[in-house]
């Protein structure tokens, strides 16, 4: 394991001109852990930003071939990141060990799944319309377009995936891929855990021989509107809650030269029960639901958050044993003070709405989190009330029941972007209730059919987005291959000596990319 | 011709509930037209954007082909506009006839184009990854993504493309085409044009039975903060003013639900004039660059407004024959008494500027723009200086000469995001002056080689945006087939029925897509 400075990344070196210090907890006892970090100050992040920006230079014309080893050196380096280094990161989160090294492989996996995408090329985007000087009334001039990365990268770390979506997570991942270096905000809820995946992809970058600056960290607690508003950031990876989101949408709009955001922000994850499904396994349904609910102490942004129903016997059954179910959790501990008392404030505005009765869970108190479940009259959701549609992170869950399909469907409709819908059915049901798709279609980035959106696979074909408020561009996903397209733009070269194109561009097609040749799909060379 | 109406087109009926009209203008007599509008009503507004996010759900959901068939009978229509309907466009906006009339074929063409990205399907961006039951530690299930429409999209047209870039234009294209039903807000400066436009994609959507509401056009001067502010609407096209785009962007991101703003905007489209061709063919640049200066009266979103070279011989050379092509030019009529304003007045500011001097062109007075060539001290780029950064939109462009190779870097470096930037250079120059085109990539959506940019050819590898202010967002284009890329978000489906996934995503494979099945394209059935 590599000394834990505790200093700022900033082009391949340490930096630590601050004086305001910053200490990293134990989760579980809130004590302090022997590491201690120097917030930045502006004229760092400044620094980090400038040299994010100077790399970029370099970094954006290297071969995908030169960025996908990058990336593959990194993923080898956070695999030997070994016990010492999962035990850290348990200290600092309270996430138990099996799941951090989970999480350790799905990181580096993703690192991979990006360098096959650089191999493979298609992120490109390569498009070439050749001249057609006879044509009539006026010739065509060659066009070539493909797509350059944006420029260098704000990413902030996320509280609740300490190494998935944080230092060397999927934005990072995405930007890098793109050739965008990164200028990273650690969490400050496991700033350790960070400067020792920070050392890793230093050390990649160092035997892969990219330019300094590729990456770069950032420590503290303000230093992020600094970050957000340098001249050098041309976009921002975000995830976290729906405010801080929203802020970093302000800051970036107001910019003299605005710039996107990605922000990833809440979700309540409706989980739709369908009848034939509660009739002939409402007993399991309700097991697997409370599982996923309390699953890493509901501190995922695919916790289901609500699940409705339409009124039958069968539901009405389903609620008593999903009541049963959630009595029976145990508490756990979260991954900070800050997210417990959130939780507990959550619980109190819920429990203080007339339209919301308490089904099961000790009263909120302790320092772990005590799993709860409500119910919440429909009316909530039809006349739009504000309680339920931002999420409660944690281990809680709110049942609706619909009076009837109509209600159901005015139910969904009154919901706001979601990351996940879930369809628990029969394949009767899901024929029957066919009809609820589209609206969810509009409502969600994914849609899971006899599942639970807990788990986001990291692959080509997952979306990780959604509707605002659940991000802030539906257009993007956060998870998996497509994560890649937020941080490209395309550039047009017309009637570009040959020679001197891009390679992805050339005539010969050096790389051997699939290329829209006046229209058509070819991998030909010209 | 059809009737002239003058009424809102709201679901596929007309309407003028409001009292107030506006008068459509001849463009060079100042005189009224025989052609009066009703300015829509809030309510009108309100009516067309729910129209259009009723037919939304209709619309999305026709098969690529129906949508296809669509954009043809479109395109035929507005080939089927007669030499009358040329003629009050040219009323409208003095444009000429045959630049009109080539508008209307590039209009066409444009719908045309689309439909073919809509039959040969890759928009939709459809990806499998397929289950792994036997995946350790954890199974995969099965993921599969596709794009569909955002939703109800709001279209600015504007001012000096009344065909191509207004009520059936480039937005108005990749929207329908991406399956998103249009509110049209039709430009003041051409209202019985886009009155008759309006009614041929009626005519198409009735032929092809299209969902009443797939097209809305609204006519007036304050309805378009309605527009943007209404809750339907999930995308905004525009293309115009700065200021304009900027208010836009400010309603959009101040809404309850945040939307997107395409906005191109301003570009200034500096053209940088190597020493060799200079001294080959300085003569002929400069007839060739001061009729691309004048074409269509500057009217171009890519009218070159800055020339740029280093001071030699030949570039003084080239500065007086450039003075006296421009001295030579007639004057125009502007599209509108506003755009004619706005031209002096940039005139002004520019003659004002002590680091100005003015080369050519007769004190702007009267009804016509008069050309005018300036030069302007390096300093103001080097500088920062405002005043060159904001486009002056007509027959006007500013010479600067840098001193050296290395003021030249720093010049164009000083300039903001453009639409694009040329070069004109032997070959020997583009090998010498590689060193320019990273610098210029990371300014432009478009880089030109001995060409001039105000042609802007509709295809696949086009690019008409650019980083800010040239666009609101650099990663999308407004021109070419992948604008339809800015009205698209992907959606995934976990565990889905195979009979009930969209066709795009079947095992089948229906419409003999090409996808990326487990990271590999393939257009076979699974």
């Amino acid at each position: 394991m590599s000394t834990l400075l505790g200093h700022n990344f900033i082009a391949g070196a340490r930096s630590a001109q601050g004086s305001k210090r910053l200490q990293s907890l134990d989760a579980t006892t809130g004590e302090a852990l022997p590491f201690e970090f120097t917030q930045a100050t502006e004229a760092e992040v400044d620094a980090a930003c400038r040299a994010a920006e100077t790399a970029f230079g370099e970094f954006r014309h290297l071969s995908p071939a030169r960025r996908a080893e990058f990336l593959d050196a990194i993923a080898d380096e956070i695999d030997a990141l070994g016990d010492d280094f999962v035990a850290i990161v348990c200290r600092e989160t309270a996430l138990p060990a099996a799941r951090i090294q989970g999480e350790r492989g799905r990181t580096s996996g993703q690192m991979r799944l990006f360098a096959k995408v650089l191999r493979r090329g298609d992120f490109l985007g390569a498009r070439i319309d050749l001249a057609l000087p006879e044509r009539k009334p006026l010739p065509r001039v060659d066009l070539r377009q493909y797509r350059v990365g944006v420029g260098a990268v704000a990413v902030f770390g996320a509280s609740n995936f300490p190494l998935a979506f944080s230092t060397a997570g999927g934005d990072t991942a995405a930007a890098l891929a793109a050739g965008c270096p990164v200028v990273f905000k650690a969490h400050s809820g496991h700033m350790a855990t960070a400067d020792q995946v920070g050392c890793a992809i230093i050390r990649a970058a160092e035997k892969t021989a990219m330019p300094k600056g590729v990456f770069n960290m950032i420590f503290g607690g303000g230093v992020g509107e600094w970050l957000v508003k340098h001249p050098a950031i041309q976009a921002v990876g975000f995830t976290g809650s729906l405010s801080g989101g929203n802020a970093l949408c302000k800051m970036a709009a107001e910019r003299a030269q605005p710039i996107p955001v990605f922000a990833e922000m809440s979700s309540i994850n409706p989980v739709v029960l369908l009848p034939e499904a509660l009739a002939s396994r409402g007993d399991t349904v309700a097991k697997e639901l409370a599982a996923s609910v309390v699953m890493g102490c509901g501190q995922f942004c695919t916790n289901p958050g609500l699940v409705i129903g339409v009124r039958s016997p069968a539901f009405t059954a389903f609620q008593a044993q999903l009541q049963e179910q959630m009595a029976a959790q145990a508490p756990q501990t979260m991954l900070n003070a800050g997210g417990l008392r959130s939780y507990a404030q959550g619980l109190e505005h819920l429990l203080a709405h007339p339209g919301v009765s308490h089904l099961a869970g000790e009263p909120q108190s302790g320092n772990q989190a005590r799993p709860q479940l409500f119910k919440a009259d429909v009316a909530l959701l039809l006349e739009g009330d504000e309680l339920l549609q931002e999420e409660v992170f944690g281990p809680a869950t709110i049942v609706i029941e619909a009076a009837d399909d109509a209600q159901l469907k005015a139910a969904l409709h009154g919901l706001r972007g979601q990351l996940t819908a879930t369809l628990i059915g029969e394949q009767s049901d899901l024929v029957a209730y066919q009809w609820l798709v589209p609206l969810l279609e509009q409502k969600v980035g994914r849609i899971l059919v006899n599942g639970y959106p807990t788990g986001v696979e990291v692959c080509e074909a997952m979306v990780h987005g959604g509707p605002y408020p659940a991000t802030s561009d539906s257009r993007g996903t956060s998870v998996g291959t497509l994560a890649i397209d937020r941080f490209l733009r395309p550039v047009c070269y017309q009637n570009y000596p040959e020679a001197l194109l891009p390679e992805a561009l050339r005539n010969s097609n050096p790389l051997g990319l699939k290329r829209l040749v006046n229209g058509e799909w070819s991998d030909a060379a010209l």
